[in-house]
């Protein structure tokens, strides 16, 4: 077994410490990666506190993995030591469902192992995410992650970057079309960076002013500020295509109401309760509400692909593990533009 | 002007009954239809009685219009006298925005003139609908009925028919998919045959065991009763489409979990209040919820044709006018299989 160092969460209130664990030796698909860096994403918290109610602990959260390879399995094709190399949310899953083979690993339908708060296809081993020095994936889950951007700044994309990425090109958004991005956060922030690159005319809804200026230099191309309703009515049946990254409870209509003809609101938030959807809202220019859910690999490494040649990446605040708390706390209130990027030399 | 005869409502609270008005003389576009047949659907109830509080009074409802060409104008090509004609649910719009370019007529940015509880274009000239004994529409808004069908059948295509066609679709629905249709009254009766039609394997998914031979005659291969929800665990996931007809408010996120990776169900009924939709049943399985309404006028002519090729149109009671109060309560109960239809010699 490797032993390994990472940050843990020991129960639901616990602060995350240093935790020691093993990881297994890579088998012959395996590769074993150094990990440089670590983007820490909301779902680390929710799930760190057992939000979700479906925690195992000790939990090493993380799964916006940017490392070097370190070595690899005696079958392994695609990797070789020195190469960069990225995980995001999965690492494994059954390889043989519908979803599976078409390439939609993250729908398996039988048996998704999570990078972290899952456990292997066993069923039993936990697994351990990437707030930790190194990690061991078959080379079937890893990405080649690009070396013409910054690595820190690559690191979201593997979650925060492919969640856009994936409903963007599903729903063929592109030039000739007004796209509005509701909420400046994590994910906002890559969907306005991805819409714009991709031609779209690029609205932010944001509760909060202060961000204009952050919003347009991101690439969006106008900016409302949703506090006061009015600021919204000249806007009804104008937008082809709305992201809706906010996953605090709110008012979906105000939003569904913007789309045109056979417009669709897609949401990739997940607030705690169910919204009131009225059938008129959708009925009213045949529109659709979906929901998104990251990517496969196949369409995680186009994105990654379509990021180095577009020069398109996250903006982050690299911070050493040890403030990973407060890190945590300034997450929740909003307090980071626009990521936290572990730096794992700190660990 | 041409002296008309009708049935209408004086007021929300009055039953309807005999009503005498005057129609357009027929101008250098417009078609005289002699009307044999028009359907009763829900929504002539729900304006009827003002439950949408829109209503203009005296109002002579009817959208589901079949009859014979008895006069064309002078620049009319595509009717002559003695063809079979339909009008459904509009009977103009501003033909300039770009909807109306697009040929989506019913989401018309503009002006849709509809067939009633309407106005003309000039905003002031209420509409009377086809519970009368003659109508003058434009052609372009005319659509041309197959003759191989009976027109009593025919006649309910002209709404139901084409709510329930427009998004199977737009959807794709066809061989070796799984479609769902939600409630089997005048437009879930539609949606199966036509369902159906396009080699789908359909379930119906009603509250009542009763409905069960009917759906299989109609099409049907599964019937689902749905008083008990523990019927509807084995069939999570399984669903490429459902069609959603039920107008009463109803728990949706039961239809979602029953989707597959990229399936939809689009609502065709409109239930008085919002629906609570959980972002979690989108976002697993990248589900999509959508609305539709009607169709333009060149796809409602494309089901027409489509319906006489296959041989499709609606299961109908016909009743004499005299008897349309009583024919409004019995639908109010879901008590006619699957819509009542008006013989206009009645009158």
């Amino acid at each position: 077994m490797l032993k390994t160092r990472g940050y843990a969460a020991e129960a639901a209130t616990t602060p995350l410490a240093p935790f020691d664990f093993d990881r297994r030796e890579p088998g012959a698909h395996d590769v074993l990666i150094e990990i440089l860096y670590c983007g820490v994403c909301h779902s680390d918290i929710h799930q760190a506190r057992n939000e979700w109610e479906n925690s195992i602990y000790p939990m090493v959260p993380g799964h916006e993995i940017v490392g070097r390879v370190a070595r690899v399995g005696a079958e392994v094709t695609r990797f070789k030591e020195g190469d960069l190399a990225g995980v995001g949310c999965f690492v494994e899953s059954c390889r043989t469902c519908e979803n599976c083979k078409e390439g939609e690993e993250q729908h398996c339908l039988t048996h998704l192992v999570a990078t972290y708060n899952g456990t292997e296809r066993d069923e039993q081993t936990p697994t351990y995410g990437g707030y930790s020095n190194q990690i061991v994936v078959d080379e079937n889950y890893t990405l080649k992650i690009p070396s013409n951007l910054p690595p820190e700044n690559v690191a979201p994309l593997l979650c925060a970057g492919i969640t856009t990425y994936s409903p963007l090109r599903r729903f063929n958004v592109g030039a000739g079309q007004r796209v509005g991005v509701v909420g400046l956060g994590g994910l906002g922030h890559m969907g306005v960076k991805l819409a714009a690159s991709m031609g779209a005319e690029v609205t932010v809804f944001s509760t909060s002013q202060s961000k204009e200026e952050d919003a347009r230099r991101l690439g969006a191309h106008h900016f409302v500020v949703t506090k006061d309703p009015q600021n919204l009515e000249p806007l009804a049946g104008k937008f082809h295509f709305i992201l809706d990254t906010v996953s605090a409870t709110h008012d979906l209509n105000m939003y569904l109401n913007l789309l045109r003809r056979d417009g669709t609101m897609v949401l990739v938030g997940a607030p705690e309760k169910p919204s009131e959807v009225p059938a008129f809202s959708l009925i009213t220019n045949n529109r659709k509400l979906a929901g998104s859910m990251i990517g496969g690999i196949r369409e995680t490494q186009e994105m990654l692909d379509y990021c180095a040649e577009r020069n398109v990446s996250s903006d982050v605040e690299v911070i050493p593990i040890q403030q990973i708390n407060e890190a945590y706390e300034r997450t929740i209130k909003g307090d980071v533009r626009y990521r936290f990027v572990i730096d794992m030399k700190s660990l």
